[in-house]
């Protein structure tokens, strides 16, 4: 059984990857690691209703499911190559309907990885409820890959893009506004961009790294448990993007980039005398980047207001699964 | 979020593996592939209700979902090195039933984990219906792996221990029976056991492998599909357990042995000359093998009855979403 699907989703995922000795179709995939190459191997999972609202398009479960794999990727500093894929659906579907749906998580998961070289080279399908678990791996060379343990006292906390988008949109998508600025932030939500290029540039640079999923607060605080240091933002500083300050007033938009999920944009600490070098290494790639606070002695995060004062956020960032 | 759960598991199943540069707690792991040696990956997920009864013990669901893997892995003729878990939870489940179900399944993942000396590397947690999904990776000296492909016309068919016991176990766990012939049935559903050693002496023998998880048909015709060719099997060759064939007439434990799925032996073929050998190399090991047909031209898998006549089975095997 598993083939009838994985291969609808392989056909379009077909990478000629040398180092792909044997793809789909056997009990087990072989794979080659480069040589002075460390595999870097991560797993998500994204259920309906949990991590994407029901009613999401195919496509965008697909492109999504593989983008939130990639960024854990991206937060290495490692170059993707393969991917295995759990895919679980429904009974409950007619058998047209499973085919589009099946079609439509082809397209976007494979939109995404040929943009990537990714190769698809393991999956299984079975019934149950809507659910996505993806397994992705990458290179990187021995001893380089970035870590959130590494951060010191007196760097600079930069974060990669916009933050609190995709916390917007999923607010916006359940209110079912439609006009243009509404869906660049849905957008967001529904096929986040893994920041592989800056995390490849980030290789040599920064001393610890990881993705926004869980929120900024959330993540920048893994940082700094991993590193046994504190952390301190100007909230002032946060990057917000049009979309956001245009249809949230300014507390809620702050609020959203210090707590919000899915930007998957990368945050990251330098030495702060190369923070400005770095921001423009990333500026090349397109990629811009934002100094927002610096590290400090002590543990947690703390986050200065505009006047000077110490926020409580309200929210210390999404626990899908909160004891 | 992620971390408590999967510390629990981790706690149990750590392993000082020196290949594991970087374990869980980061984006992603570090791996290092030793030199010479292919990464077989696979993929397999278990939803409750159906890979498992409702009310399967959570150590037998971590066991399972851990060895179905590890049976891919045997069948490759692959050595076991790390697996990543996603693991969905019903958010239904009160704190304390939570945690003795992880407690439970970290028991079973941890007991067949640490007899094969397999390390944790990565994990996920959500809230959603019961499934787990288990990532494997194992090591396969290059070119030297167990492919489906390689049946040549002429072999012998062999297969591992008795077929037929686990599907026998899910109906007599249905009817709740409850003597000692159902339980050690019971046990081979609940409780696999992965053909490691086998695989690992098969390697440089068999010209094709498989494991049996969807029963023997289909996965014989898996072989001779992807080899070019077909198979006859002998009926009254099926190896079958006395508790077997003390609870079922004849007829139903032979259409057992054929179509039942989750044996997890190793179903392959040799050359006719060395299948002796072979059958004594397994014993060696403890595991039983025994010679149930032979590869022919043609395509597809016929059965032989004792009779001499050829047998039309009911079922092909199982199919988890059958369309």
């Amino acid at each position: 059984m598993e083939f009838r699907l994985i291969d609808r989703i392989r056909e379009r995922t077909a990478q000629g990857r040398e180092d792909v000795r044997l793809g789909i179709g056997d009990d087990a995939a072989l794979l080659a690691v480069p040589p002075g190459m460390e595999l870097a191997a991560a797993v998500d999972t994204l259920v309906e209703g949990v991590h994407f609202p029901v009613g999401t398009a195919p496509a965008d479960i697909g492109w999504k499911a593989l983008a939130v794999n990639l960024s854990d990727l991206a937060a290495m500093g490692a170059t993707p190559a393969w991917a295995l894929l759990a895919l679980t659906l429904p009974d409950t579907l007619a058998p047209a309907a499973r085919e589009a749906f099946v079609d439509g998580f082809a397209d976007g998961f494979a939109a995404l990885a040929g943009s990537q070289r990714l190769a698809l080279v393991g999956g299984d399908t079975t019934r149950g409820p809507l659910a996505v678990s993806v397994t992705v791996h990458g290179f990187v060379p021995a001893g380089q890959a970035l870590l959130r343990a590494g951060a010191r006292v007196g760097d600079a906390v930069l974060v990669t893009g916009t933050l609190g988008d995709a916390a917007a949109g999923l607010a916006l998508w359940q209110r079912a506004e439609s006009d243009a600025r509404a869906a660049s932030l849905v957008a967001r939500l529904n096929r986040p961009t893994p920041r592989l290029a800056a995390g490849l540039a980030l290789r040599g640079h920064a001393n610890a790294c990881i993705d926004v999923s869980d929120g900024l607060l959330a993540d920048l605080g893994h940082i700094c448990a991993a590193s046994g240091v504190g952390a301190e933002i100007e909230a002032a500083l946060l990057p917000r993007s049009s979309a956001l300050l245009g249809l949230f007033d300014d507390a809620a938009a702050r609020d959203l980039a210090l707590s919000g999920g899915d930007d998957y944009e990368l945050c990251f600490t330098v030495p702060a005398a190369r923070a400005t070098e770095v921001q423009a290494d990333l500026a090349r790639l397109g990629c811009g980047a934002t100094r927002i606070g610096r590290i400090v002695a002590g543990e947690g995060v703390r986050v200065r207001d505009a006047d000077g004062g110490w926020l409580e956020p309200s929210r210390r960032g999404w626990d899908h699964f909160a004891a």
